[in-house]
């Protein structure tokens, strides 16, 4: 059983999308995460659904939750002041930029070793260059107890 | 809109179940991840899905992914080896051990705040102390953009 044998279609952003289309792909599809493509459709990065939870909430409420109770009557503006005029590349967490992909060859233990390094929900699989779509991390457990 | 309002039934496992059965459940399910309980119930730990993966991949095939390939014919094997005779506490992330709940009473601001606080894939929800179900990024994502 190789990558290409377990890989699924997965909703895709490009980076220069705008940051709110990624939220709502995510909520009205319940994703664990969603794949960002650069400009030419190739994988570039994982945003992973905590991630955008991270970086919806500003981080003056971060830093003192206790706040985060006041200002809950207005909750809306505030994550529309985070989200406004960013893009969906200002989201992405430092390691999980630049992922490299599988490969459509590789076997599961090898998804199974990038993913662990790269301790990411999902990953992509591409084949000579060309994406093919992404394994998520249970998918991928699925396929080992079927090994 | 509270935590009581966005909660969800979630699977959830006890820390002294089999490993193989956390497994089990998260890829027959699809979930991103797991709640894992103490013996009275209570919530204790979240298990994320990419952190079985990396669970799973033994130690010489993460320190040397070129044995992943080499290896593959018998992944079944090493991955039983891993999981054989280990409770499901044995999985778990520092980080997500002992997670603080949200409380039903929490706003959605609350929730997103403790969930950006754990980087987790979701957050377990109780109310006086019993466990009333999970809410996941995805979801709490979906609650902001109706709030």
């Amino acid at each position: 059983m190789h990558a290409a044998d377990i890989v699924e279609e997965f909703p895709v952003i490009t980076i220069d999308a705008e940051s709110l289309d990624a939220v709502r792909m995510i909520a009205e599809q319940s994703l664990p995460g969603i794949l960002v493509v650069d400009a030419s459709g190739g994988p570039f990065a994982v945003l992973p659904a905590s991630q955008v939870v991270r970086f919806i909430v500003p981080r003056y409420v971060q830093d003192d939750p206790v706040l985060a109770g006041v200002l809950s009557e207005s909750v809306a503006d505030h994550i529309a002041e985070r989200l406004s005029g960013k893009m969906v590349g200002a989201m992405l967490p430092e390691h999980l930029v630049d992922v490299p992909p599988a490969e459509f060859d590789d076997t599961i233990l090898e998804v199974a070793a990038k993913m662990a390094r790269l301790r990411t929900p999902l990953i992509p699989v591409v084949k000579h260059g060309r994406l093919l779509g992404v394994i998520t991390a249970s998918r991928l457990l699925a396929a080992v107890l079927k090994s």
